[in-house]
C-alpha cells in the first residue's frame, strides 16, 4: 500500500534512508530448505557497491551484509529473512546547501508534494542507496531460481549513443564483468569506458540501455490477465531509479512491423514444444514459454550534473544550483546487478506462484 | 495472487471467458458519493467493441452494460460495484479446428503449461474480450478523475511505419474520435487506414503505437520505492494484450542523451513550481509533480492473421494452420480506449492512496 | 482493502445488495482440475435459503445459482470462478418506513457514519443476504477440501439457555440435518425448537451457539505468527452478522485451568505422532496438527424484533419503532451452512499456502 | 502470504528468532508528520519485558530499542519505520535437550509439520519474544491514535479462576500499573498475586483472561463485511500465542438471551446519537458506532510447565521431558501491553482505511 513491498509470495520489503543508520530487506514467503550463500549474495552487493571503480562515484560504503534472522544451520528457515546494511559513510553536509533547493529532476519536490517534508540529506528513499536492500533480497531469489536452473544475466548495452549492435545470442555474456561498463563486447566497452571518462571531466552524464536474459525457465510461469509476467518485469524495471523505458522481445520494433514477420512459428525440439524464432521473448500470453526472455531497459541521464541549472528554492524563488554531491556519470554499469535483481524478484515470485494454478 | 485483480485501494477483480456466458468486473474500493454515469461507461465500451468500423473484427458483441450492485440512487454506495456484459456472439464452432493446434504467438501453449488444460474457444481468458470488462471499470475511474479535474486522453501515434510526427502537444487531442483508426492528425489517419485496409486484404496484420496524456494531475501521487507512477504504469500497459514495450516522458531517447539536455529545470509559474521542460514526462522519483504526464505503448501486430503458418498440435506433431476466427488487422484504433482505462485505474488507485501519506 | 474480500490464495470477493438486482461472488485462486459439483453448491445454498422451515423468516429467494465463468467441461480452469444469485423477492416497500429510522443494533447507524449514506432497503451490504454468496464460495472450497481428504461439520450447540451437554465426539454428526434446528442431539433440539416457536409468538428473538469440527486436515496449515489458524478462523467467525464471541479448544474454559491438567502429551498412534487429549483444538502455535479441529461460535439473538422499541430518526429526534420486516427468531439454524462455509475458506486458503512453505 | 505481517494500510511485518542475533519490525504506511515518542516506545517494551518481576520468567533482555529508519528531526518521514532489538541473553543451551523432543503444547511438532525442520533454540518465530517487535509496532500506531483522541486500556480480569467482578466501567483503569498482575481491582490483584505464586513453586501454570477497554474512538471504522472491525480485533488477539477465545460486548453471554435484552436503543445524548445500552461493544454491523469497545481474551495456561510430561521424541520414541527453560508461570500480566499492541494496530489501520470510504 505505501509501496516499500514488492511480490506477493516471495515478498519483500525494504526499509532505510541514504544518510539513516542502515538501509536493510526483509523477504518473507523464502521458502524454507534454501542453502542460503552469504558469499554470493556480498559479491552481488559488491557490484553494486558505490566506489568500485574509476566510473562511479566516490561515496564508499562498505555495504558489508549482516544477517539477521531466518536463516539456520546454513539453510533458510521459511521464516522472514532480514538482512541489514549500516550507512558507514554520511556526508550530510555535503547536502546542506541543498536543504531549500529543489535540485532538477530529482524526487525533492515531488517528496515534498506528497509527505508535505522531505529529508534533503541525499533524497532519504528516492536515494539510488536504497537499491542495496533490493540486491541483497534479489540475491536470495537467484539462489532460489539457481536452485531451479534458472539464470540471469544482464549487461550494458548501450551508453548514449554508443549501441552493441551484436543481439544478445550474439555476445559471450561470461564476459560482462570484463570491463568496468560490464558490456560483454569488448570493443563498445571500450568506447563506453571513454565516453564516460570524458562527460566525467565536463561535469555531465549520460544514460544507457540494459539487456537483461533469462535462460532455463520453464514454460507456465506468470498469469494471463493482470499479472502476465511482461507485465511484472516492466513495472520492476520502472521502479528502478532512472528508468525510462522497457521493451521485451521485439519490442517497439514490432509495432512498426506485421504479424506474418512476428509471429513465433512453433516446432517440435529437443522433445518438447519450441519456437523457431523469439519475437515473442519467452512470453506469450503473459506466460513463460519456455524460451529465452531478453528485455531492454532505458535508463536516462543521472540528474545530479556539474553544470549550473536553474531551479527554484523551498520559498519559490529562483536560483542556481552547481550539485557538489558524489554521483555516477553514468548509471547503467552499477544497475547491471539491480536490474538482475529486479528481475529474480519477480520470476522467484511467480514461481512460486505457479505452485497452485493446478490441483 | 492469481493476476485477475489489478489496484490496491481502487481494486478490479475482472471475470469471464471469450466464450463463456459472460464476463464482468467487480470494482471494491470506489468512494462513496460518486455520480453514476451510466451512458459514459457505455460510451467507453462502445469504444471499444469489436465490429464498429470496417477496420476491425465482425465479431459482433451487443457490449450492453448491466449494473448489479454498488450503485443506489445515482451515485456510488461505497460497496462493490459490479458489472456485467453476456456474450452474445459466440461461435464456438469457428474453434473447433484449433481444439487441438497450437496457435502461433498465442497463448494457447502457455495456458496449457500453466494449467494443466485450456479453453480453446477462443482464448478462454486470454481473449480481447475481458479487456471489456476493464474498460467497464476504467470508466469508472475515469469518472473519479474527472471529479478531481483529471483528464486522459489516448491516440494512436503510429500504424506499422506510419507515425505522427509531431509531438502530443501540437496535436488537437479532440480529433481523435475524427477517423476510424483514432489518430488526431488527419494526413496520418488516412494513410493509416489505407495500410490497414491493405493488410486486411492480404490476410496480414501490422503493430501500432498508442500515446497517452494526462492532465490536472495533482503533485503527490504515487510511491518513491516499489509502486513508483511510472511503474504501476508500465504494468498497466504491459497487462494489455499485445503490448511490447512502454515508454514514459524522453523514454529510450534519454538514454542515447546527456543530462545537460535532459533535465527539467524548475521555474515558478502560474503561482507554482513548474518545470520548463517537460522530458520526466510528469513524474520524478515515482511521483507526479502536477505537470503533464505522457507515455507511448508498443503493441505488436495481431498474431491471427489469413496466412497459413507453421506449428504443432496437442500430440506434438508438425502441422499448418489458417485461421478462421475473426480478428482485427491492426489492434491500436480498438486499444485506444483500453489504454485509457488502464491508465484511469492506476491514477485512480493512486488518487485514494495518496490521503493516506500524510497526518 | 474495502472489506469485501476474503482469503489471499483462495480469494473471494462478494458484491450485491439485500435489495439490488443481484448477489453473487468471484472466487480468484480455485486451481484448475477441481471436478464441478453443481449440485452439491445448490444443496449448501438451499440449507442457507430463507424460508426453508417454519423456524426462519419467510423471505422466499429461490437462490438459484447461475455459474458465469471458470468452469469447462465439468472442471475449474483456474480462472476467476464468478456466480450470481438474482434477488427476487424484494419487498423493498417493507422499509420504507424504516428509511429515516435506526434500527436498535443493527448497522444503519454505522452505515451512515462510514460511507455518508446509507441503502435503507434491508440494509444494503448488512443484510444476511450477502451470505449467500459466501456459501456458494465456501462450498467450492469444500469441494477442494474433499478432495484432499477434509470434512467440516458444524451444529447448533446451544438455543439461549438450551445446551447441548454432550462433547461433539459423543455425538453423531450425521444427524445434524435431522431436524429444523440442526442440532444433532434430538432431545435438545426438540427443546431448541419449541423455544424458538414459542419466542417467534411472543414477536423476540434468541441467540445461540453454533459449534464446528474439522476432520482429516493434514498437519502444518497456518503461520506462526500473524496468520495463526486459529486467528484466521476467528475473525471468518467474527466477520459472521451476529457473532460475538469465538474460542477454539478449551476456549475460555482453559483461562480457569492449569498447564498439568491442559497440555495436550504427545505419543506415536496409528504410526504418527498424536496428541492424546485434543484441548489446543488441534492447532498448536498457529499450525494444524493433524488432529480434530473445534471451535464454538456465540450468536446474539437477532435484533429484529417484533416489540416496540425506542430509538431515534435521522434528524436526530427520538421515536418508537416496531419492526415489519421478515426476520428469523434464531438465527442459529441457517448459520450453520454460513459457519461450513466461512471455514471451508480459510481451510482451502491454508491448504494452497501450505504448499509455499518449502522448497 | 507467508503470515508475518498484519494490517493493509498500517502495515508491519516483525521478523527475528527468539535465539537469532536480533528480533524487529518494520511499520509501512506510518503517515508523514506523527511526533514520534521514542520514550513511549520504549515504556511499553519495558512492560512487556521478561524478568521484570517476580512474577515473571528470569529471562533478562534489555529490550533496548534502535530506530533504524523512517524518524527525521522528530517526526515519522512516512516511510517504513524499522526498528530493532538484539537479542542479548540467548541461553541456547537450555536448549539442547529439547532439540530431539516435541515439547507438549509447543509449536515444535506442527512448525516441524509446517517447515519440514525447526528451530529448536527457544521455539523460533513462535516464541513470545516475536510480540516485543509487535508491542514496539503497537505503540507507534498508539501514538498515531492518541493524536486522534483514541485511548486503548487493557488489564488483567481474571487468573485461574479468580475473576474481577466488576465491569471495567465500575474500575478505575489508572490503577492497572500499581500491582504486578496489571488488575485494577487491588483485592483481586493480591489473591491472583498469591495463586501464581503458588503455582510457581509447584512447578504448574495457570491461564488468565485480560479485558480490553478502548475509548475515544470516532463512529465508522471497519467494514460491513469481511472486515468488520471486531473480526480484525479477534483475529489480531487470536494472533497472541497462547489465546483460545476472544469474546466482544454481551459476547457468550448473549447467546444465551433474548433480543429483547441485548438490544442497544438509540437515544440523542451529549449532541449525538449514543446508545443508552452498550451490548454491541461499540460496534454494530462492523463498524465503530462511537460507544467504548470492550472485550475479552481467554489465554490457556503456559504450556512450559515443571512437571514432568510424556511426550514423543522426533523419532517417534515415547520419552519424558521435565522442563528447565525459564517461564511464566502466568502470561497475562506481560500480556497486557500485547493486547493493547495488538488493539492498536488493528485501530490504527482501520483509521487510515476510514479516509477512503467517502468521495
Amino acid at each position: 500500500m505505501a509501496g516499500n513491498s514488492f511480490g506477493e509470495v516471495f515478498r519483500i520489503t525494504t526499509f532505510g534512508e541514504s544518510h539513516g543508520p542502515a538501509i536493510g530487506v526483509v523477504i518473507d514467503g523464502c521458502p524454507a530448505g534454501l542453502a542460503f550463500d552469504f558469499d554470493f549474495i556480498q559479491q552481488q552487493l559488491d557490484r553494486r557497491r558505490p566506489g568500485q571503480s574509476a566510473l562511479s562515484t566516490d561515496r564508499k560504503e562498505s555495504d558489508a551484509l549482516e544477517v539477521l534472522s531466518g536463516v539456520f544451520e546454513g539453510k533458510t528457515t521459511g521464516t522472514p529473512l532480514a538482512m541489514l546494511l549500516r550507512n558507514s559513510d554520511q556526508r550530510s553536509a555535503d547536502y546542506d546547501a541543498l536543504k531549500e533547493v529543489y535540485r532538477p529532476s530529482h524526487a525533492d519536490f515531488t517528496y515534498q508534494a506528497r509527505y508535505g517534508h522531505r529529508d534533503h540529506r541525499g533524497g532519504g528513499r528516492s536515494s539510488a542507496r536504497e537499491t542495496a536492500a533490493r540486491v541483497a533480497a534479489g540475491a536470495v531469489a537467484q539462489l532460489l531460481l539457481r536452485s531451479a536452473g534458472v539464470e540471469i544475466k544482464a549487461y550494458v548495452s548501450a551508453v548514449g549513443p554508443i549501441q552493441v549492435q551484436q543481439a544478445y545470442a550474439e555476445l559471450d555474456l561470461t564476459r560482462t564483468e570484463d570491463n568496468l561498463v560490464r558490456c560483454p563486447d569488448a570493443a563498445s566497452a571500450a568506447e563506453m569506458e571513454a565516453l564516460i571518462t570524458q562527460l566525467k571531466g565536463e561535469g555531465d552524464s549520460v544514460g544507457g540501455v540494459i539487456t537483461a536474459v533469462v535462460t532455463g525457465l520453464p514454460a507456465g510461469l506468470g498469469d494471463p490477465v493482470f499479472d502476465k509476467l511482461e507485465a511484472d518485469l516492466a513495472k520492476a524495471m520502472l521502479n528502478i531509479n532512472a528508468v525510462k523505458g522497457f521493451e521485451i522481445g521485439s519490442g517497439f520494433a514490432a509495432a512498426a512491423g506485421r504479424g506474418s514477420e512476428f509471429n513465433d512459428a512453433f516446432e517440435l525440439r529437443d522433445g518438447r514444444v519450441r519456437t523457431q524464432s523469439n519475437h515473442s521473448g519467452g512470453i506469450q500470453g503473459g506466460i513463460s514459454n519456455g524460451e529465452d526472455i531478453y528485455f531492454r531497459v532505458a535508463f536516462k541521464p543521472v540528474a545530479t550534473i556539474g553544470k549550473a541549472q536553474q531551479t527554484v528554492n523551498t520559498a519559490g524563488a529562483a536560483t542556481e544550483l552547481q550539485a557538489k554531491g558524489r554521483h555516477d556519470p553514468c548509471v547503467v554499469p552499477r544497475a547491471v546487478p539491480i536490474v538482475e535483481a529486479m528481475t529474480a524478484l519477480v520470476l522467484a515470485d511467480h514461481w512460486l506462484r505457479s505452485r497452485m494454478a493446478k490441483l
